[in-house]
């Protein structure tokens, strides 16, 4: 059985050996780029650990979790263009380094490289693993699409945020443990199994995150605190006091969000000052917990020995309580 | 035996019939918006009259032949974006109607759209049809990045050029074709005439397009003549007169293409008097005829009776004397 830190390396080694075309330079360079650059790599390890639940040999694995990273990637770095974001894990996103238009094109060949990949998987699992890699990825347009729209919205639900956070995040957590599952021939009860477990963890993954922007350790975090409050994310925190507050402080917090011209310290301030009158970090804690715990009793129902649990269970487990 | 005109039906009626989720309404609408520009469905249509050529039923290539269309179209959406292109078959370009963003995502869900479709093939050819897929595509992609290159550049060759107009235009009638094949079980030696076959067509098809650009009746053409060069695009005259222009020329030329600030009649007028005083239009033509015969004669090569190849045939002659 592998660990976490063997599954990093598997796929770090794979990223390397990527075979990308000579030319044209400027099209392969930023998938380079974005692929260095240092993620978490949850994605593909979710894979090989899954298929590990159920194998020694992972090997099978390895293309369908490297097609995932990639479409992650992808994901990354579309993103990061209709958002106008400048920063992605620390250094300057695509479209800054390069400029708007190679990071589409470039995106695009990277989603052509993440199919190339999954194309590369053992033929009698292709189908099923095309088959939920597109569902998956539609899905997740679906969600960034959602995302873009709660921009412009101020009466977003958290029903609505949690299908949002469903189908940006949670889907590809659940897909790429799914996939690992449809590798090893699981049965089709199982890799039900796999993606609830993968779909609750995506959600308190998401929530944790939401929460790590207002209460996290900068340094940690590896982001600004309080990003998501400059630029009025509909994240848990703002959609549920939203709901929450009463008349006044509702007026005063739409006021807020709406001023073109603010101090960036003072808006956090008096929006965390907000979320604490309310309780949200209590509120925010209790449905992680929630969602992590129907994430555990989906995979405490797969049938195989306690022992090959080990490895993705601590992961779960430190995924949830991370940092950063 | 089915007609070109048999072919655009199935395809139309298929195209009607893509289920598309009811929402989020704003990703799935510039989908049908684009796919429903009355586009001529060259592409498709290859597939289908390819398949033809070796069995009547067609029916197993009709998803393949979606897929393609549907991929086409995903690469107008997002060229357009890159382009900054306002029209598309004589409507407001999808990035117009409703944002970049939109049109950038709209476009990524088209691109899954299509390897979702091209997935319903036939189990015992999916993975050669998809290796396929997505070898074209990326060389699409590399044929887009190179014509975004020549924007700048002014000492684009001939060569440079006819390997951007191979991979941006060339390389999917050619995959097209072979599609076709494929599902019928072509043998290897008959998929690589079919290739070359559609590369040659595609090569000729694009040479003419630029030429259409230059001399085609705008009315039947349905763009405004001269758009490219208005836009120094570099097409198979303009590399060449650069080339072949005397010095004295060359100075004129380059001015005038460096003009920010230009009367756009003025610019049409004086770059296509330079394209006639080096017969240009004869050089193109030239070049259109040997491509067209090299298509041909791969053509003649497959091993089927000629009535077969009746369809195909007029297909590919009224392709290359077409004046729109």
């Amino acid at each position: 059985m592998i660990t976490f830190e063997n599954a990093l390396e598997i796929i770090n080694e794979k990223i390397k050996e990527i075979p990308y075309p000579k030319e044209p330079k400027n099209l392969y360079a930023p998938i380079q780029y974005i692929l260095a650059l240092k993620g978490k790599k949850i994605r593909p390890a979710l894979t090989l650990l899954a298929c590990n639940l159920f194998q020694d040999d992972i090997s099978k694995a390895i293309y369908p979790a490297l097609a995932w990273e990639i479409f992650h990637n992808f994901t990354l770095m579309h993103d990061d263009v209709m958002d106008k974001a400048a920063i992605r894990r620390g250094k300057p996103t695509v479209h800054k380094v390069w400029n708007e238009n190679t990071a589409m094109l470039s995106g695009d060949a990277m989603l052509i490289l993440a199919y190339r990949t999954m194309t590369k998987s053992e033929p009698h699992c292709l189908k099923q693993l095309l088959d939920l890699f597109s569902a998956t990825a539609a899905e997740i347009c679906d969600g960034q699409q959602y995302d873009m729209e709660f921009e412009t919205r101020m009466d977003v639900t958290e029903a609505e945020y949690l299908q949002m956070i469903r189908l940006k995040t949670a889907v590809m957590l659940g897909a790429c443990l799914k996939t690992g599952g449809i590798v090893a021939g699981a049965d089709i009860e199982t890799l039900e199994q796999l993606y609830d477990f993968g779909i609750n963890l995506g959600l308190a993954f998401q929530i944790r995150d939401d929460l790590l922007d207002v209460y996290g350790d900068p340094h940690a975090f590896g982001k600004i605190t309080g990003g998501d409050i400059l630029c009025n994310k509909k994240t848990f925190f703002l959609v549920n006091v939203l709901e929450f507050c009463d008349e006044n402080d509702k007026k005063n917090l739409l006021f807020r969000l709406s001023e073109p011209n603010f101090d960036p310290n003072e808006k956090i301030i008096s929006v965390t000052a907000m979320y604490e009158k309310y309780g949200l970090k209590a509120l925010a804690e209790d449905k992680i917990t929630k969602l992590y715990d129907k994430a555990m009793r989906a995979f405490e129902l797969i049938h195989v020995p306690t022992e090959r649990k080990t490895v993705l269970y601590n992961f779960a487990e430190q995924l949830i309580a991370r940092e950063s």
